[in-house]
């Protein structure tokens, strides 16, 4: 049993943990581990937002953005996935991952300038770049299983051993590092400059993100059906009411997304990707609002009733950001989509 | 809005509350307010144990506690309630509450010799004490309403405001004004000593003691169907879960009493009353278990569908308690009962 703080990150606490020392938990999890010169890491969102699923411009320019992730300085590890959202647009979402800040700062400029640089452009579709660059301070994963990593995970140097701080309410703020000394709160307020069609989101201290994946290409029969019929449609629940209803519990904005393979075909991979007003709010939603206890319920009962026989692969990473390792840009994006909820849009002066 | 920690009793935090200080509950839940000069308070459980569900010896022996408990220097409120156990034997207990350690001490060491006193005695049914005087630094309350205190708070001086702290896991904790300075961990091994047919239990530092209870006397109708069809039988399983098989998560003994009228006839209150290794093995239970996860699920179900006008009443009081804050006795019970379940049994010296 080890701490999810790795050594190297652990520091003289001002906060204390939620569980005692002795404490064990009742079945198994892992996160991944950076090799201790990771300072900081990026996670960068490229969306594309369309009215035509099938808009030919749309598939140009997410070939574009797939090119240009491949380039010089690119990504480390990307990964996409799709959705239908609350206003009817087809979102194409491309996520790319670094864990060296200053690759990412000469890379991106340029990719930028390509996806969200030209604020007169109207192609008939959106675009928007959603990134948050943590230090290995401000974000934490969890794994049920060893063997396929997903996000951030992919570029870790491996993974921990059985780890202590899962499977509590307050497990997911344990294992941040940067909650030995920190509340994390929000402070400050978003807020919106807009510039032509381009609008800039300006966020507040201590945003966060949750990416919480799910993984049944394992499984097979009677464990398939479990998941898909009664697993499944209890968090897609969950998911839509975030959707739609999560502005109400400081939840900005949910995407509940079918990952998809590079042709474009949907693969048996799904992950859920919210961003928070605070980590607090989304501990109250997972641990007391009734959409999400009954998820962990149907889920208690998904793997009590499988045990270590499980094949489905669950797995998140969670990141508190300050302000000035956030950067939001939605280019003829609707309102409603991503952090364009957390405020007010103001014209540029 | 106030914290459940009355102002005299804060004190400089060494450890952080478990939700911001802008934490808004999303319903409302009350705490019973001692005058500020109550220092420590007494909650004394005085059982019966007889296989004979209706010996005429227990009957008068009930009676004798009662007169007891009526005469100078007793309790200034107690109850009594009776439940089978898991050995079959029916069980009578009555709680007895004082808010004034001294008077206790004064009228206490008659009643424990008219109850406990005489090892050798089999009159056919089994005895027992299981007694707890915390400062008013280790214990917390919460109601779901107004008008109607049980337990402790029938003692109190008036009831709270609206709290802050509850609705989130980690909201006991949070009430009981120890938390602001300590973890409340289990320390030292609990010990038996026998005499004669009479254990005396030595326990450790900060067990856990919960009286959890409803009262649906108030219901009607549908609201009256739903409690007893919907919420109850859970309820009951999980209740039957901590009786057989909490030993394995730290609970030392559960009871899932029906409170009865003077008379002996049950009314339509009753009460779950445990025994923890700890706060925090309650708190894991709670949180995470299958059974209470249901039992809690359930609750939610059972209000969000009724709101503010759901007549059902809930309470509990929770005690963590020093060594010296405890006494168990018990004479010619069986090994099962209560805090025998703590110990292996060793004769006096």
């Amino acid at each position: 049993m080890e701490s999810a703080i790795p050594e190297h990150l652990r520091t003289a606490r001002t906060r204390h943990r939620r569980v005692p020392d002795d404490y064990a938990p009742p079945y198994p999890s892992f996160v991944a581990r950076h090799k201790p010169s990771v300072e900081r890491v990026v996670m960068a969102y490229f969306g594309i937002q369309t009215r035509d699923a099938s808009s030919k411009a749309a598939e140009q320019a997410t070939a574009r953005i797939a090119s240009c992730l491949e380039s010089d300085g690119g990504p480390t590890h990307w990964d996409r996935a799709r959705y239908i959202d609350e206003a009817g647009f087809t979102n194409v979402v491309t996520v790319a991952y670094w864990d060296d800040r200053a690759k990412f700062d000469d890379w991106f400029p340029a990719a930028r300038n390509g996806w969200t640089g030209d604020q007169r452009a109207t192609d008939g579709y959106g675009r928007f770049i959603e990134a948050l660059y943590p230090s290995v301070e401000g974000y934490e994963t969890l794994f049920s299983s060893l063997g396929r990593p997903e996000g951030i995970a992919v570029l870790a140097d491996n993974m921990s051993g059985e780890i202590q701080e899962h499977a509590y309410w307050g497990g997911m703020r344990d294992r941040i590092p940067l909650s030995q000394t920190s509340e994390m709160t929000p402070a400050g307020a978003a807020r919106a400059i807009r510039d032509g069609s381009r609008i800039r989101v300006v966020p507040h201290d201590n945003v966060c993100l949750i990416r919480s994946g799910q993984d049944w290409g394992d499984t097979e029969a009677s464990e398939r059906k479990m998941y898909l019929e009664d697993v499944e449609p209890i968090l897609r629940e969950g998911m839509d009411f975030l959707r739609d209803n999560g502005r109400s519990i400081g939840c900005y904005a949910n995407r509940y997304m079918t990952v998809v393979a590079p042709d474009g075909t949907p693969t048996e991979k799904s992950y859920g990707m919210s961003w928070w007003k605070s980590l607090a709010a989304l501990e109250r939603w997972a641990e007391s609002h009734p959409t999400h206890v009954r998820i962990f319920g149907a889920a208690m009962k998904y793997l009590s009733t499988l045990g270590p026989a499980a094949k489905l692969r669950l797995y998140h990473e969670v990141t508190v950001a300050r302000a000035d390792e956030q950067f939001f840009e939605y280019l003829d994006c609707h309102p409603q989509t991503g952090m364009l909820n957390a405020v007010q849009t103001v014209n540029a002066a």
